[in-house]
Protein backbone atom coordinates (compact mmCIF):
# COMPACT_ATOMS: atom_id res chain seq x y z
CA UNK A 1 0.00 0.00 0.00
CA UNK A 2 1.25 3.50 -0.82
CA UNK A 3 2.12 5.94 2.35
CA UNK A 4 0.13 9.03 1.99
CA UNK A 5 2.76 11.32 0.94
CA UNK A 6 3.23 9.04 -2.26
CA UNK A 7 -0.54 9.10 -3.00
CA UNK A 8 -0.59 12.63 -2.38
CA UNK A 9 2.41 13.00 -5.01
CA UNK A 10 0.78 10.71 -7.20
CA UNK A 11 -2.45 12.60 -7.19
CA UNK A 12 -0.67 15.36 -8.05
CA UNK A 13 0.95 14.34 -11.33
CA UNK A 14 -2.54 14.47 -12.45
CA UNK A 15 -2.97 17.53 -11.20
CA UNK A 16 -0.35 19.68 -11.67
CA UNK A 17 1.10 18.36 -14.74
CA UNK A 18 -2.27 19.32 -16.82
CA UNK A 19 -2.60 22.30 -15.61
CA UNK A 20 1.18 23.53 -16.46
CA UNK A 21 1.10 22.04 -20.04
CA UNK A 22 -2.35 24.35 -19.97
CA UNK A 23 -0.17 27.10 -19.15
CA UNK A 24 2.48 26.37 -21.68
CA UNK A 25 -0.05 26.41 -24.46
CA UNK A 26 -2.03 29.62 -23.58
CA UNK A 27 1.03 31.61 -24.48
CA UNK A 28 0.79 30.38 -28.02
CA UNK A 29 -1.66 29.84 -31.13
CA UNK A 30 0.59 26.97 -32.32
CA UNK A 31 -1.68 24.08 -33.21
CA UNK A 32 -4.85 26.37 -33.01
CA UNK A 33 -5.93 27.01 -36.88
CA UNK A 34 -6.29 29.85 -38.71
CA UNK A 35 -10.00 30.24 -38.35
CA UNK A 36 -10.68 29.69 -34.84
CA UNK A 37 -13.86 29.17 -32.82
CA UNK A 38 -13.40 31.84 -30.05
CA UNK A 39 -15.15 29.86 -27.72
CA UNK A 40 -12.01 27.13 -27.53
CA UNK A 41 -9.51 29.96 -27.03
CA UNK A 42 -8.13 30.34 -23.35
CA UNK A 43 -10.58 32.20 -20.79
CA UNK A 44 -10.22 33.50 -17.17
CA UNK A 45 -10.61 36.21 -14.98
CA UNK A 46 -7.56 36.34 -14.09
CA UNK A 47 -7.69 37.10 -10.48
CA UNK A 48 -10.39 39.58 -10.84
CA UNK A 49 -13.81 38.77 -9.45
CA UNK A 50 -16.86 38.40 -11.78
CA UNK A 51 -14.68 39.08 -15.17
CA UNK A 52 -13.96 36.60 -17.85
CA UNK A 53 -11.28 37.87 -20.01
CA UNK A 54 -10.88 36.25 -23.62
CA UNK A 55 -8.07 37.63 -25.79
CA UNK A 56 -9.55 37.25 -29.01
CA UNK A 57 -6.66 38.56 -31.16
CA UNK A 58 -3.68 40.13 -30.18
CA UNK A 59 -0.30 41.31 -29.27
CA UNK A 60 1.39 38.59 -26.99
CA UNK A 61 -1.32 35.11 -28.13
CA UNK A 62 -0.87 36.07 -32.08
CA UNK A 63 1.92 38.42 -32.50
CA UNK A 64 -0.52 41.35 -33.95
CA UNK A 65 1.38 44.67 -33.45
CA UNK A 66 -1.30 47.33 -34.21
CA UNK A 67 -4.43 45.91 -32.95
CA UNK A 68 -5.75 44.02 -30.32
CA UNK A 69 -9.31 42.38 -29.76
CA UNK A 70 -10.87 41.63 -26.38
CA UNK A 71 -14.21 39.74 -25.31
CA UNK A 72 -15.47 40.35 -21.71
CA UNK A 73 -17.82 39.51 -19.63
CA UNK A 74 -18.94 41.33 -16.27
CA UNK A 75 -21.29 40.11 -14.08
CA UNK A 76 -23.57 41.82 -11.93
CA UNK A 77 -21.71 44.76 -9.90
CA UNK A 78 -18.08 44.17 -11.15
CA UNK A 79 -16.16 46.35 -13.57
CA UNK A 80 -13.10 47.65 -14.59
CA UNK A 81 -10.75 49.20 -12.43
CA UNK A 82 -10.88 53.03 -12.85
CA UNK A 83 -8.10 53.57 -15.42
CA UNK A 84 -6.68 55.31 -18.60
CA UNK A 85 -4.40 54.35 -21.25
CA UNK A 86 -2.63 56.50 -24.07
CA UNK A 87 -4.35 54.09 -26.54
CA UNK A 88 -7.73 54.34 -28.45
CA UNK A 89 -10.36 52.14 -27.39
CA UNK A 90 -13.38 51.13 -28.91
CA UNK A 91 -16.23 49.29 -27.28
CA UNK A 92 -19.00 47.25 -28.75
CA UNK A 93 -22.16 46.23 -26.46
CA UNK A 94 -23.26 42.72 -27.37
CA UNK A 95 -25.05 41.90 -24.41
CA UNK A 96 -26.56 43.34 -21.17
CA UNK A 97 -26.53 47.17 -20.33
CA UNK A 98 -24.49 48.94 -17.69
CA UNK A 99 -22.32 52.19 -16.91
CA UNK A 100 -19.30 54.10 -18.51
CA UNK A 101 -18.17 56.64 -16.09
CA UNK A 102 -15.86 58.99 -18.33
CA UNK A 103 -13.88 61.67 -16.58
CA UNK A 104 -12.27 64.16 -19.89
CA UNK A 105 -9.80 65.95 -17.85
CA UNK A 106 -6.47 64.39 -18.72
CA UNK A 107 -5.03 68.07 -18.73
CA UNK A 108 -6.00 68.74 -15.45
CA UNK A 109 -4.65 67.19 -12.02
CA UNK A 110 -6.82 64.71 -11.33
CA UNK A 111 -9.78 62.98 -13.37
CA UNK A 112 -12.57 64.64 -11.13
CA UNK A 113 -16.09 64.01 -11.00
CA UNK A 114 -16.79 61.41 -14.28
CA UNK A 115 -19.71 61.58 -16.41
CA UNK A 116 -21.97 59.16 -16.41
CA UNK A 117 -23.57 56.99 -19.62
CA UNK A 118 -25.73 54.23 -20.25
CA UNK A 119 -24.42 51.71 -22.40
CA UNK A 120 -26.93 48.75 -23.90
CA UNK A 121 -26.62 45.91 -26.34
CA UNK A 122 -25.76 46.81 -29.81
CA UNK A 123 -23.71 50.46 -28.31
CA UNK A 124 -20.72 51.53 -29.27
CA UNK A 125 -18.56 54.18 -27.56
CA UNK A 126 -15.07 55.01 -27.53
CA UNK A 127 -12.35 56.19 -24.95
CA UNK A 128 -10.38 59.58 -25.65
CA UNK A 129 -7.03 58.80 -25.48
CA UNK A 130 -5.50 59.83 -21.81
CA UNK A 131 -9.15 60.02 -20.52
CA UNK A 132 -9.93 58.19 -17.24
CA UNK A 133 -13.03 55.49 -17.46
CA UNK A 134 -14.37 52.38 -16.06
CA UNK A 135 -16.89 49.76 -17.31
CA UNK A 136 -19.12 48.72 -15.27
CA UNK A 137 -22.15 46.50 -14.78
CA UNK A 138 -24.73 48.71 -13.18
CA UNK A 139 -27.86 45.96 -13.84
CA UNK A 140 -28.40 43.52 -10.97
CA UNK A 141 -29.99 40.89 -13.18
CA UNK A 142 -27.62 40.11 -16.19
CA UNK A 143 -24.09 39.74 -17.42
CA UNK A 144 -22.63 42.52 -19.39
CA UNK A 145 -21.22 41.29 -22.51
CA UNK A 146 -18.61 43.52 -24.86
CA UNK A 147 -16.21 43.79 -27.26
CA UNK A 148 -13.02 45.86 -26.56
CA UNK A 149 -10.54 46.67 -29.59
CA UNK A 150 -7.41 48.85 -28.58
CA UNK A 151 -4.33 49.91 -30.26
CA UNK A 152 -0.77 49.66 -29.76
CA UNK A 153 -0.67 46.32 -27.85
CA UNK A 154 0.18 44.82 -25.35
CA UNK A 155 -2.01 47.52 -23.10
CA UNK A 156 0.26 49.87 -20.50
CA UNK A 157 -2.60 50.47 -18.02
CA UNK A 158 -2.00 53.06 -15.26
CA UNK A 159 -4.84 52.80 -12.64
CA UNK A 160 -6.36 55.18 -9.96
CA UNK A 161 -7.49 54.22 -6.34
CA UNK A 162 -10.87 56.65 -6.64
CA UNK A 163 -11.47 59.69 -9.38
CA UNK A 164 -9.27 62.39 -7.05
CA UNK A 165 -6.53 60.51 -7.27
CA UNK A 166 -3.69 62.78 -9.05
CA UNK A 167 -2.68 61.63 -12.90
CA UNK A 168 0.76 60.93 -11.37
CA UNK A 169 0.32 59.29 -8.44
CA UNK A 170 -1.76 56.67 -10.80
CA UNK A 171 -0.02 53.32 -10.86
CA UNK A 172 1.31 51.49 -13.90
CA UNK A 173 0.08 47.78 -14.53
CA UNK A 174 2.15 46.23 -17.45
CA UNK A 175 2.32 43.84 -18.25
CA UNK A 176 -1.59 43.85 -17.95
CA UNK A 177 -3.82 41.14 -15.88
CA UNK A 178 -3.77 38.77 -19.01
CA UNK A 179 -0.51 39.25 -21.09
CA UNK A 180 1.19 38.95 -17.38
CA UNK A 181 1.93 35.54 -17.84
CA UNK A 182 3.51 34.87 -21.36
CA UNK A 183 4.55 38.70 -22.24
CA UNK A 184 8.31 37.83 -22.50
CA UNK A 185 10.43 40.66 -20.86
CA UNK A 186 9.59 44.31 -20.31
CA UNK A 187 8.83 46.63 -23.31
CA UNK A 188 8.26 50.10 -21.71
CA UNK A 189 9.73 51.79 -24.81
CA UNK A 190 6.07 53.21 -25.76
CA UNK A 191 4.89 54.02 -22.24
CA UNK B 1 -52.26 74.31 -63.12
CA UNK B 2 -48.13 74.27 -62.85
CA UNK B 3 -46.10 73.30 -65.73
CA UNK B 4 -44.37 69.56 -65.53
CA UNK B 5 -40.68 71.32 -65.41
CA UNK B 6 -41.86 72.70 -62.33
CA UNK B 7 -44.02 70.24 -61.12
CA UNK B 8 -40.93 68.69 -61.20
CA UNK B 9 -38.51 71.56 -59.22
CA UNK B 10 -40.92 71.33 -56.31
CA UNK B 11 -40.77 68.13 -56.26
CA UNK B 12 -36.91 67.45 -56.79
CA UNK B 13 -36.59 70.19 -53.12
CA UNK B 14 -38.14 67.36 -51.37
CA UNK B 15 -36.69 64.61 -52.64
CA UNK B 16 -33.22 66.50 -53.51
CA UNK B 17 -32.48 68.80 -50.30
CA UNK B 18 -32.65 65.92 -47.35
CA UNK B 19 -30.61 64.24 -49.44
CA UNK B 20 -27.77 66.63 -49.60
CA UNK B 21 -28.52 67.24 -45.18
CA UNK B 22 -28.13 63.73 -45.25
CA UNK B 23 -24.81 63.71 -47.05
CA UNK B 24 -23.43 66.43 -45.01
CA UNK B 25 -24.69 64.66 -41.36
CA UNK B 26 -23.66 61.57 -42.87
CA UNK B 27 -19.68 63.07 -42.67
CA UNK B 28 -20.20 64.16 -39.38
CA UNK B 29 -20.98 62.78 -35.43
CA UNK B 30 -21.96 66.21 -34.80
CA UNK B 31 -25.20 64.99 -33.12
CA UNK B 32 -24.52 61.99 -32.05
CA UNK B 33 -23.99 60.95 -28.18
CA UNK B 34 -21.20 59.80 -27.27
CA UNK B 35 -22.65 55.93 -26.79
CA UNK B 36 -24.39 55.55 -29.79
CA UNK B 37 -26.71 52.93 -30.76
CA UNK B 38 -25.45 50.86 -33.77
CA UNK B 39 -28.26 51.02 -35.80
CA UNK B 40 -28.64 54.63 -35.61
CA UNK B 41 -25.12 55.13 -38.02
CA UNK B 42 -25.09 55.62 -41.41
CA UNK B 43 -25.76 52.11 -42.97
CA UNK B 44 -24.79 51.60 -47.31
CA UNK B 45 -24.10 49.40 -50.12
CA UNK B 46 -21.64 52.14 -51.57
CA UNK B 47 -22.23 50.61 -54.60
CA UNK B 48 -21.40 47.21 -54.22
CA UNK B 49 -24.17 44.57 -54.65
CA UNK B 50 -25.20 42.51 -51.80
CA UNK B 51 -23.08 44.96 -49.20
CA UNK B 52 -24.61 46.21 -45.94
CA UNK B 53 -21.92 48.44 -44.70
CA UNK B 54 -21.35 50.34 -40.85
CA UNK B 55 -18.27 52.30 -39.94
CA UNK B 56 -19.07 51.94 -36.22
CA UNK B 57 -15.93 54.04 -35.28
CA UNK B 58 -13.30 55.13 -37.78
CA UNK B 59 -11.03 57.46 -38.84
CA UNK B 60 -13.33 59.70 -41.11
CA UNK B 61 -16.39 59.68 -38.83
CA UNK B 62 -14.89 59.84 -35.74
CA UNK B 63 -11.74 60.83 -35.78
CA UNK B 64 -9.83 58.41 -34.46
CA UNK B 65 -5.93 57.68 -35.51
CA UNK B 66 -5.06 54.10 -35.03
CA UNK B 67 -8.12 51.73 -34.95
CA UNK B 68 -11.26 51.42 -37.41
CA UNK B 69 -14.00 49.05 -37.18
CA UNK B 70 -16.80 48.05 -39.50
CA UNK B 71 -20.14 46.11 -39.26
CA UNK B 72 -20.78 44.71 -42.73
CA UNK B 73 -23.51 42.31 -43.95
CA UNK B 74 -22.68 40.06 -47.41
CA UNK B 75 -25.91 38.29 -48.91
CA UNK B 76 -25.58 34.78 -50.47
CA UNK B 77 -23.12 35.08 -53.09
CA UNK B 78 -21.58 38.59 -52.33
CA UNK B 79 -17.99 39.30 -50.85
CA UNK B 80 -15.18 41.39 -50.87
CA UNK B 81 -12.70 42.32 -53.74
CA UNK B 82 -9.21 40.04 -53.57
CA UNK B 83 -7.22 42.89 -51.95
CA UNK B 84 -4.42 43.77 -49.66
CA UNK B 85 -3.27 46.29 -46.98
CA UNK B 86 -0.22 47.23 -45.33
CA UNK B 87 -3.08 47.29 -42.06
CA UNK B 88 -3.89 44.28 -39.55
CA UNK B 89 -7.21 43.42 -40.00
CA UNK B 90 -8.96 41.04 -37.27
CA UNK B 91 -12.43 38.93 -38.26
CA UNK B 92 -15.47 37.95 -35.79
CA UNK B 93 -17.95 36.57 -37.19
CA UNK B 94 -21.50 37.15 -36.28
CA UNK B 95 -23.89 35.41 -38.19
CA UNK B 96 -23.86 33.08 -41.06
CA UNK B 97 -20.89 31.32 -42.66
CA UNK B 98 -18.87 31.68 -45.73
CA UNK B 99 -15.22 31.39 -47.37
CA UNK B 100 -12.11 33.27 -46.57
CA UNK B 101 -9.57 33.16 -49.52
CA UNK B 102 -5.99 33.80 -48.39
CA UNK B 103 -2.70 33.59 -50.86
CA UNK B 104 -0.05 33.93 -48.14
CA UNK B 105 2.90 35.02 -51.39
CA UNK B 106 3.48 38.62 -50.53
CA UNK B 107 6.84 38.09 -51.62
CA UNK B 108 5.78 36.23 -54.71
CA UNK B 109 5.61 38.33 -57.54
CA UNK B 110 1.36 37.61 -57.56
CA UNK B 111 -0.96 36.18 -54.92
CA UNK B 112 -1.71 32.33 -56.88
CA UNK B 113 -4.04 29.92 -55.87
CA UNK B 114 -5.39 30.66 -52.57
CA UNK B 115 -6.17 28.45 -49.97
CA UNK B 116 -9.47 28.28 -48.85
CA UNK B 117 -10.89 28.53 -45.39
CA UNK B 118 -14.53 28.05 -43.82
CA UNK B 119 -15.93 30.72 -41.82
CA UNK B 120 -18.80 30.36 -39.37
CA UNK B 121 -20.64 31.74 -36.47
CA UNK B 122 -18.22 33.02 -33.11
CA UNK B 123 -15.16 32.35 -35.46
CA UNK B 124 -11.95 34.92 -35.64
CA UNK B 125 -9.07 35.10 -38.02
CA UNK B 126 -6.94 37.46 -38.73
CA UNK B 127 -5.19 38.58 -41.90
CA UNK B 128 -0.98 38.57 -42.26
CA UNK B 129 -0.09 42.13 -43.58
CA UNK B 130 -0.06 42.50 -47.07
CA UNK B 131 -1.16 38.75 -48.06
CA UNK B 132 -4.05 39.08 -50.45
CA UNK B 133 -7.27 37.94 -49.59
CA UNK B 134 -11.48 37.64 -50.31
CA UNK B 135 -14.18 37.30 -47.75
CA UNK B 136 -17.45 36.25 -49.48
CA UNK B 137 -20.64 34.52 -48.42
CA UNK B 138 -20.47 31.26 -50.09
CA UNK B 139 -23.94 30.02 -48.06
CA UNK B 140 -26.74 30.13 -50.24
CA UNK B 141 -29.20 30.28 -47.69
CA UNK B 142 -27.99 33.10 -45.15
CA UNK B 143 -26.38 36.27 -44.94
CA UNK B 144 -22.71 36.64 -43.33
CA UNK B 145 -22.45 39.74 -40.96
CA UNK B 146 -18.97 39.92 -39.45
CA UNK B 147 -17.08 42.84 -37.67
CA UNK B 148 -13.75 43.93 -39.28
CA UNK B 149 -11.13 45.66 -37.68
CA UNK B 150 -8.60 47.40 -38.91
CA UNK B 151 -5.32 49.41 -38.17
CA UNK B 152 -3.96 52.88 -38.87
CA UNK B 153 -7.18 54.23 -40.71
CA UNK B 154 -8.29 55.23 -43.31
CA UNK B 155 -7.95 51.93 -44.65
CA UNK B 156 -5.52 51.81 -48.81
CA UNK B 157 -6.91 49.08 -50.20
CA UNK B 158 -4.40 47.47 -53.31
CA UNK B 159 -7.33 45.31 -55.65
CA UNK B 160 -6.42 42.62 -57.73
CA UNK B 161 -8.92 41.27 -60.89
CA UNK B 162 -7.88 37.23 -59.98
CA UNK B 163 -5.46 35.85 -58.09
CA UNK B 164 -2.64 35.58 -60.72
CA UNK B 165 -2.80 39.52 -61.28
CA UNK B 166 0.88 40.79 -60.17
CA UNK B 167 1.26 42.40 -57.04
CA UNK B 168 2.72 45.62 -58.73
CA UNK B 169 -0.43 45.76 -61.03
CA UNK B 170 -3.30 45.62 -58.09
CA UNK B 171 -5.00 48.58 -58.31
CA UNK B 172 -4.42 51.34 -55.51
CA UNK B 173 -8.06 52.39 -54.47
CA UNK B 174 -7.72 55.52 -51.52
CA UNK B 175 -10.53 56.68 -50.47
CA UNK B 176 -11.75 53.27 -50.07
CA UNK B 177 -15.55 52.90 -50.83
CA UNK B 178 -17.45 54.39 -47.67
CA UNK B 179 -14.37 57.28 -46.80
CA UNK B 180 -14.59 58.63 -50.32
CA UNK B 181 -17.38 60.78 -49.95
CA UNK B 182 -16.17 62.63 -46.50
CA UNK B 183 -12.37 61.77 -46.35
CA UNK B 184 -10.73 65.74 -46.75
CA UNK B 185 -7.73 65.80 -49.44
CA UNK B 186 -5.84 63.25 -50.19
CA UNK B 187 -3.14 61.74 -47.22
CA UNK B 188 -0.54 59.46 -49.25
CA UNK B 189 2.17 59.91 -47.19
CA UNK B 190 1.34 56.09 -45.54
CA UNK B 191 0.77 54.17 -48.64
Amino acid sequence: MMRPPLILAYLLRFLVLPAIAAGASSCSIKGFPLVKNISDLPQDNYGRGGLSHITVAGSVLHGLKEVEVWLQTFSPGSGTPIHRHSCEEVFIVLKGSGTLLLASSSHEKYPGKPQEHFIFPNSTFHIPVNDAHQVWNSNRHEDLQLLAIISRPPVKVFIYEDWFMPHIAAKLRFPYYWDEQCLQGPDKDEL
